[in-house]
């Protein structure tokens, strides 16, 4: 094993070289410009798992394909029949956010730039700089020709930003290939390199689209304004009725079947070791703001939400253009948490605005994706294993925190492999994921391959 | 005289061809890139007007040009001497609004489409067709020999769109020049061809953005979420507040100073010959909406509104983006009516805004442009001349209107010349002024020509 560790450490110039090779890739699965970026990447990756000597093959499907790379001389898994060897799942994406809005970026999103332990650019903490140190600890096994106690297959998938739409279909069709005693995901994130996390809770999600339509084109405000509703008035007006001053949702049936929060698990939340002022400082608010009777760690980890992610309507260029616009529009997410349906709350959320929406107005609501929260026990087995890992790698006492964000896939996982998620976030919360200027520490890509190396020992101990 | 009409009528395709020339201009006075456009119209202004046989030429402005053509041999006129003939002014300006959105043109905006008895442009009813009518009626006097029983000078400036901003300066520098005894506008618009109009009353407006700025950058909204106040939420909530569910504004202040309707005012909007289905119709909307206790004619025309031009926030590209926006914007024109002052509207909005704005954002107020309101008596001797011409030219008995729109330089006229506006629009209510597929009619165009002919013979009886 001191083996593959000193392989790690020896090496780390040209894993970060690698690594720079996978972010130039503007692998952007939202815009379908970027299509070819997104396929060249998947191919790099294949190439890349073979050249370590894993058996790595590209699994097409009906949105941007799914890299699958597997251990070599896997032990037969066969129904029935407990296996000689275990078999655990490593999941990542290798799919980004949209870089948008550029100019505020410091480096081009898809220039990889290191500054010190930091290296910038887009999907390096999200995901790519963290799936990538599995790959590293894998390749460490088999390079210096150190036995796996276990079988490993990496699923890395091409659509996890525009919400995983192939990946369960692509389970079900390999539900045999992929029979497993857990998933092992790196997709979220640790309070700082002194903190180690396991993250036991995930936040669902349910997207949508509102517009409202009002006249048949833009009008001439002088001529027309005062005797013709203003659709983004009207959006406003009606975007102001779905939540009340203190941050709580006023739309009837939005809470109906959330799952109060433990004792254990207020103290959990507690123990996260970042302090309200340094939340507002790390955002740069002027104040923070949630919802009565909850820490802002509660809030941003285990209540739901109604956001709204962009506003569109009108002129929005140089200068005035004084019309009332046709139409306005708002792009919406709302966070779920257990145990809420994404499809009650669709339907809650659009009986709620049906009924609000003024006569004057015609509603259209788009359906976005949606996910269910997911929550798994943090006093079992697997939890454990996946503790002394990070312990071991980091020299420091992990901790347990739910986080805000969604992996949706995590349920797919848990409903079509019957497989627990063991989440082990690499990334830190001043990262900037989904933002300009994302980055991702280097302490963590290295630290984080030792965890993955000592996992795989943990885990069949 | 009646070779001054001949040679309108005998003309109109010529008249026609050099009106697409003036069209084809891109002279979107709001966009910096069309600057090179803006230039090149005024100067090929200058050049036609050269060609008409008047003395032309271009002022240059701190923005956009003016050109200014004159009617050969004018009459001396000193202050306190009665001069030997009357002087007019007539304004229009070459400038015009931005084309976008580009796709819900059914031709390019530069490029003229003539179908029937209508010409599709940008600019083609605002206000190019309209202040081509009147040098076209100039040329048929000074092309046939006729006398012209006054005077004229044509004041065409380039920034009517973006608020006028050089033509103060402009006209109190030219004081002396300018010294008029009335100032002759088309910018407005009739009902229909069969009600020619005066319009003896404008509503003036106060421009201004708002930006909520909230996290110091786009942040994830499912890593936090919940523990941050959205500033696309922030704004809609603001927003939502400044009217009520009628249209009413509810900005202490707002309606401080406005002049109470007139019966004789209230009698004259009736008389305007729209329906409100005809208008629900001709607006494309499901209903019609407006202050209670005024008709929409009253709405839109006599009352003050506080209508949204665009919402801009976050992410508006194709797909979903799952951010809490760092900042989100809306473009305000509020419409004034008599006697309101816009600097006091801008105040008490500002400090409504101000007191509104929760402590989770920071407002920022950027100030656009403002203009008060204007009203003209309707039963002085000028407008009974302009009712003679339209309604000679037009055969159909003229109605007198006020009409929703802005023309700030109405006010300027009055204050630095001291001179009255006739404002004798050739615009029809669908002309989609400010829209897509912006159209002018031909009947208005050359009816006006006619109208413009017969003025100065009424103007001088």
């Amino acid at each position: 094993m001191q083996s593959v560790l000193d392989y790690l450490q020896k090496n780390q110039s040209r894993f970060l070289a690698e690594l720079c090779e996978y972010l130039r890739f503007a692998s952007v699965s939202a815009q379908p410009k970027h299509k070819p970026d997104v396929q060249a990447c998947a191919a790099w990756l294949v190439a890349h798992c073979r050249q370590i000597g894993l058996d790595a093959r590209l699994c097409e499907t009906p949105g941007h394909p799914i890299v699958v790379a597997k251990t070599p001389n896997a032990a037969p898994r066969t129904p029935g029949k407990k296996p000689a060897r275990k078999h655990f799942v490593v999941y990542g994406h290798y799919d980004v956010q949209p870089p948008e809005p550029l100019e505020l970026w410091q480096s081009p999103p898809f220039e990889p730039r290191i500054e010190g332990p930091i290296i910038y650019a887009r999907g390096s903490t999200d995901d790519k700089g963290q799936n990538f140190a599995h790959l590293k600890a894998v390749e460490a096994y088999l390079k210096t020709g150190t036995p796996l106690p276990c079988d490993l297959t990496l699923v890395l998938e091409g659509e996890e930003e525009v919400g995983s739409e192939s990946l369960g279909g692509f389970l079900k069709e390999h539900r045999r290939e992929l029979d497993c005693d857990a998933v092992v995901i790196s997709d979220t994130g640790m309070p700082s390199l002194k903190h180690p996390a396991l993250t036991y809770g995930l936040r669902g999600m349910m997207a949508f689209e509102i517009t409202l339509h009002g006249p048949a084109r833009d009008l001439h405000s002088g001529v027309f304004g005062g005797a013709v509703e203003n659709p983004a008035m009207a959006l406003a007006r009606l975007l102001a009725r779905v939540r009340d001053d203190r941050g709580r949702v006023t739309i009837p049936g939005f809470y109906d079947d959330v799952k109060p929060l433990s004792k254990f698990e207020r103290q959990q939340a507690a123990r996260y070791p970042v302090t309200d002022a340094q939340l507002k400082k790390l955002l740069g608010v002027p104040q923070l703001f949630g919802e009565h009777g909850f820490t802002p760690t509660e809030q941003r980890s285990a209540r739901p939400t109604f956001e709204i992610n962009g506003l569109t309507s009108g002129y929005q260029g140089e200068g005035s253009k004084t019309i009332i616009p046709a139409w306005a529009r708002a792009k919406i997410t709302c966070r779920l948490v257990p145990n809420q349906d994404p499809k009650h709350v669709r339907q809650v959320v659009t009986n709620y605005l049906k009924k609000i929406c003024p006569p004057t107005m015609r509603l259209e609501i788009t359906a976005g994706h949606g996910a269910e929260a997911y929550q798994v026990s943090p006093t079992g087995p697997l939890a454990q294993a996946a503790l002394r890992a990070l312990e071991s790698a980091f020299s420091a006492k992990p901790i347990l925190i739910r986080e805000g964000g969604s992996i949706p896939i995590v349920n797919e996982f848990k409903r079509i492999l019957g497989a627990d998620s063991l989440l082990l976030g690499l990334g830190l919360p001043d990262d900037n994921a989904h933002s300009p200027n994302e980055k991702f520490h280097l302490g963590c890509f290295e630290k984080g391959q030792r965890m993955s190396a000592l996992l795989w020992q943990e885990l069949t101990r």
